[in-house]
């Protein structure tokens, strides 16, 4: 095996208009409010969940394996999957545990607090052109996909990698990737370069970083992130965290932020892993709930964004909630479920904000 | 009647490190994040709550009623007042409406944070000795305090004034002041000069500024401010918002601040108008409840220090969790009841900030 370079990363701990560190080790990161007004988020300001250490991976002598249940196990290099069609998808990835430090009681964890959701264009290869170069048995139920990233998880004994599975249906889906660009660029380096899974519509944990193992499976995968975390838990009901609940997230005015009295125009991003967008309504310092416009789709699997102007001449502190309403007839609710982890919160929160 | 001099308020919208405005008209503000360190508020960054805009009075000529069902009518300039036995007290008091921000669905009324608490000391006549002055009829049942300023409530038909009553032996209570001080300089304009009532125990609504009028009543009173507002409200239940509930606030390190790695001591303060502080204690990244030191009570009805030293070398985001008790055997929920207008949270929050 060839020598492994430490792998940099320039980010500081100090909050700025990018990140926001949530933890420094291993790292964690929100996507700054100023970052999050673009329908496309920079490369540096694209939240990061890092379960453990970023591993250390020298990208010509990486290999990614297709492998399980297949009729001819593959092995390709970085380089080998450009060869291949490449297809580029915008997507909107939300950490399942985003908006875990609104829940109460709160839930153990990474103290996220709203800014875990961002918004990329991704190439690669579809894991379809893949998984069907390789052959799937008839048997195969489920695809795992395995990172290069490991360590102990808090609460675990033994050391073990990050890999989360898919049901085959999803894995088939054209647009989930092996993606080896972010934003037309190669991937960064803490964002799983140089190939990472790309799970349109589900929580980020399905977008497995630093991909070095696809495997085909005949019995449903049971590992520890599949069945011990990024599992709605609630006494003992326990189901898998899979796709994105329906939500909205105001990004202008920014909380905590000062705008000029008069005409306010109130914007944000909506989205759902289940179907597209088709309303969000606002209320203002608790009034009734008014209709935001719609932007034209970015993209199927991007936010959509909304904006609505009102008029906010009385000097002082606003609030401003945004409800999301899916084409599956998803409303956010105002309060989610809560669960043991504090997944998947999407319960409607105001944002406070002043005029002056 | 003579002359009455415009209200001078000095206070700018902008927020800074003595007040947060919440609404400038009528005035509402938070003590901001630097205040709520000091055991007692500065006047100048005690939370201000207004129903009303100020009103115009001439301290000069302003009186107090004493009236209603008494052996005699009394009336009191500021002056005779101030002839009277004083006495001083310390009291937090805690706006009915503090952490209205952190309910879900949000209710309306004033967008309050956390900051709508804050500790001064008062002087002035206790109330009782004023109703013993008027001579009580057996039949009291409650006296009423109005105060001068007046409007139309949102919601309601008619002009009325703020008004608000104590069941009797509350009144009596030797605490109960009719303040004309306020940690010992006259009280300012916008905190109720020249005489405001001070009720130790209960939510602000009870501490009725600029009063005008103290009746004795031989009905419980009924109107707006202790039937439709300031009233606990859950589909057809309704009561009377009164005591306190046991409650806790970290200050340091305030809410998105930075603090270096290492030893941090985590501060707050607690506070309960239905007994003495006990115990508090302290989550830290939804960690397991630890004991917190507490100072020595300051006075019978002020909120009490918490302290605990803790070991921070992760940098990044922390979360702190505060959870008091109070020797009648309160202890902070996880979740306030929710209620109509969104009275009385107590629920247990975290505060986030960064270590570097």
């Amino acid at each position: 095996m060839s020598e492994t370079r430490e792998p940099e990363l320039t980010h500081d701990v100090h909050p700025d208009d990018k990140l926001v560190v949530v933890k420094e080790s291993p790292f964690n990161a929100e996507s700054a409010a100023p970052a999050l007004v673009a329908p496309l988020t920079p490369r540096e300001a694209h939240y990061i969940r890092c379960n453990f250490d970023v591993p250390r991976i020298d990208p010509e002598t990486h290999r990614i394996r297709v492998e399980g249940a297949v009729a001819g196990t593959l092995s390709f290099s970085a380089a080998d999957l450009a060869e291949l069609p490449q297809r580029s998808v915008t997507v909107t990835l939300e950490c399942a545990g985003n908006g875990r430090t609104d829940m109460a009681p709160l839930p153990a964890g990474e103290p996220w607090s709203r800014g875990a959701v961002s918004t990329a264009s991704w190439t690669g290869v579809p894991l379809g052109v893949l998984l069907d170069r390789a052959g799937l048995r008839d048997d195969v139920v489920e695809i795992l996909a395995t990172g290069a990233d490991r360590g102990i998880p808090s609460g675990a004994d033994d050391e073990l990698p990050f890999a989360r599975a898919l049901p085959l249906d999803k894995a088939r889906d054209p647009n989930v990737l092996v993606a080896l660009e972010m934003n037309g660029l190669p991937i960064p380096v803490e964002h799983g370069a140089p190939a990472r899974l790309i799970v349109p519509g589900w929580y980020g944990m399905a977008s497995v970083k630093w991909v070095s193992r696809i495997a085909a499976l005949t019995e449903p995968f049971n590992g520890w992130f599949q069945s011990k975390r990024y599992v709605y838990e609630r006494g003992s009901d326990r189901r898998p965290v899979d796709v994105m609940r329906v939500k909205s997230l105001l990004v202008a005015p920014e909380t905590g932020g000062t705008v000029p009295r008069g005409r306010v125009t109130l914007s944000g991003w909506a989205w759902s892993g289940a179907a597209p967008i088709i309303g969000v309504e606002l209320s203002v310092d608790g009034g009734e709930w008014m209709p935001a416009t719609l932007d034209a789709t970015l993209a199927p699997h991007a936010w959509r964004r909304f904006d609505l102007e009102v008029e906010l001449d009385e000097p002082g502190r606003h609030s401003v909630r945004t409800r999301g309403r899916d084409a599956a007839g998803r409303t956010q609710p105002d309060v989610a479920p809560w669960n043991h982890h504090g997944y998947g919160n999407n319960g409607i929160v105001p944002t406070l904000f002043y005029v002056l």
